[in-house]
């Protein structure tokens, strides 16, 4: 197992960090921890920079190299600018423990350069957060940064009054959750507008620098910029000799192997797969199911079998919009409010790895929900509040 | 209140956030959620570069001016390397949230590095790791290392043997805990040996760079090297007008004031006070207490009545060496082992400012003494793993 991070992230909550609302270390946990028990694993702390699937062998960032018999890729995908790299600087996407950290110095260093400021005029953009991106993570953020504002906030500053703050989330689409019902897309936008979020359909982003975006619609000034709205795949992909999709995926044939390097795999965000005709998406359970069908496809070799096939089965999926508050689908059933946030934050539990992240993880919910306070709500990074 | 963190440290625990034992949030919390309910408080995030006596006014980091009527200085103290500024960068000291994140990823990747290592040979450094300084911060973070080394890491490497890790804990004295009771030093230093630190009395540091520390009895190759052996208190107290002592502490008077200038106090690590012939030390009890007479006096101010005479409590002092073993005074009593490791604990839990932190670092404390794991053992930061 090679990691260029020592810990394994639970993506999902990941956004919770950005807002303050859970710590780190309670969705990352030390991979070499989670395999030590698992006596013929060795886990190595090292960036992979090269796949050779001719000569079956990766890179490391040191110059070593290392030969393999099966080489399973998952090395999931980061955000992407639509080619704009220079907006990264203004406007961070959130896919690290340090991309959270970031975001999260960010959120809040905006009210307290408000509260210092001595002009209050000068101090309006700092108390507008835009998100760029109506998915799950951009929902997600919105609604949290909304409560923040609106909530946690409340009594906390004497010079500005922070319910005064503009929440405003940007999609290009015509509506949120694209991917999941129509119906639930119109109950999550009237979730987050009933929260205070200021929610714009149809509007696309055409620059970000220091002083805010520029739309479609026009310019917005703001003093915190959230991406969320484009990915793109690790560029290992792109060295396993099959071929990548726009989103620099691989494309992977019906066992998850890449075109012509059977002993070659690759799952999660940085794999196209496709199953009876429909993508499966780059989230969670995809990763998990396409890890245990490449444990089953290598045993099958090994035995001398034929491998089984990939079957995605889509077990649902929710976004939370804040407190009491989600929208999704489980199996044939579609839910909202607050029986979708009770479903939401159960199976967010089950699937942290190990009791002590879902013990510490349900602590903090608990706390946050029954204090409407936040767990940590840290700056920290270099000294620079003026940034 | 006036800041350049927005959260106030618990600085007793801060060395277990170093060695991967309590998460930063654990022991910090928001100085503006501290003091939500008290209306006539203003909390403001913002560095102050100058302190003018006679104007009796403070200077921000972005050139505003805030006059006051009363100023109570309370900047503490950072490290300080006897001269050798350039010693920091090998060798970071533990005084902030960031400094703790700095040595808690350059531990846990020592390790990492040495399991990477191809030639056994050369990760002999990597596995040495130097505590400059055995005061309490230097013999609780050598304490915890070896725990981490010996303990913590069992069955989880696979080429390297965690065993084989060298702690070495340098004191230029003769003895480690300098204002303790010299038994109770001498106790410390078998507990901090059977432990597996490798004590050394009496060796002083001449050089810290990228090998390693050269020391008065010989040069140590280390690749980890953490810093806890000197204070410099901040520059704020050289403009208060009244003179400073070697450590860069403004000397104060019978009442905490500075001479000359009786609106100006100088509380905890930043000021020098005596009473009744002796030094005020520079711990988390003489700031607490400063803390309180001054609040005191300026109401006898109010009032028109003279103000009390500061006088110092020494409710004594604990310092901890691993799981089950301790050492300490509490008023007349000396304590070591298992019943002054209760009594640590405890009272450090009392002390944490308030009930949420008190729990969470309870029950990580149980989880890491029941499991002999440790809480936060992620490294974060650039990534960078072979620096």
């Amino acid at each position: 197992m090679i990691d260029r991070r020592n810990h394994h992230l639970f993506q999902p909550l990941l956004y919770q960090v950005a807002t303050a609302g859970l710590n780190p270390s309670n969705i990352a946990r030390p991979i070499r921890g989670i395999l030590a028990k698992q006596s013929n694993a060795r886990v190595l702390l090292a960036e992979v920079v090269k796949v050779d699937p001719d000569a079956r062998q990766v890179s490391l960032d040191d110059g070593a190299e290392l030969p393999y018999d099966y080489l399973v890729l998952a090395t999931g995908a980061s955000h992407a600018y639509f080619g704009h790299d220079e907006w990264e600087a203004h406007a961070p996407g959130l896919k690290t423990i340090e991309d959270a950290l970031e975001v999260r110095r960010r959120v809040l260093l905006a009210f307290e350069r408000a509260e210092r400021a001595a002009d209050p005029d000068d101090s309006a953009g700092d108390l507008t957060f835009v998100v760029v991106g109506g998915g799950p993570t951009g929902v997600e953020t919105a609604g949290a940064i909304a409560e923040i504002a609106f909530k946690t906030f409340t009594r906390q500053f004497r010079a500005i009054d922070p319910n005064q703050a503009k929440v405003i989330l940007l999609e290009g689409a015509d509506r949120i959750l694209g991917t999941y019902p129509e119906s639930l897309s119109l109950k999550a936008a009237r979730q987050l507008r009933d929260l205070g979020v200021d929610l714009r359909l149809g509007v696309t982003v055409t620059n970000v620098d220091a002083d805010g975006v520029e739309t479609s619609t026009g310019a917005i000034r703001a003093g915190t910029v959230i991406w969320a709205a484009g990915n793109r795949a690790s560029p290992l992909a792109a060295m396993t000799g099959g071929q990548t999709d726009r989103a620099g995926r691989v494309i992977v044939a019906a066992d998850l192997s890449v075109s012509g390097h059977p002993d070659v795999f690759a799952i999660g965000d940085v794999a196209h797969a496709t199953v009876d005709g429909h993508d499966v998406p780059g989230v969670a359970q995809g990763a998990i199911q396409g890890g245990a069908h490449v444990a089953k496809a290598i045993r099958a070799d090994l035995a001398g079998a034929p491998r089984p096939t990939f079957r995605y089965r889509n077990k649902g999926e929710l976004a939370t919009i804040g407190r009491s508050s989600a929208v999704g689908t489980i199996g044939p059933f579609r839910l909202s409010g607050w029986i979708a946030w009770m479903a939401w934050w159960s199976i967010h539990i089950v699937f942290l790895i190990d009791f002590r992240s879902k013990l510490s993880v349900l602590l903090n919910w608990a706390w946050n929900y029954l204090t409407f306070q936040r767990s940590a709500r840290l700056i920290t990074g270099p000294w620079r509040p003026r940034s």
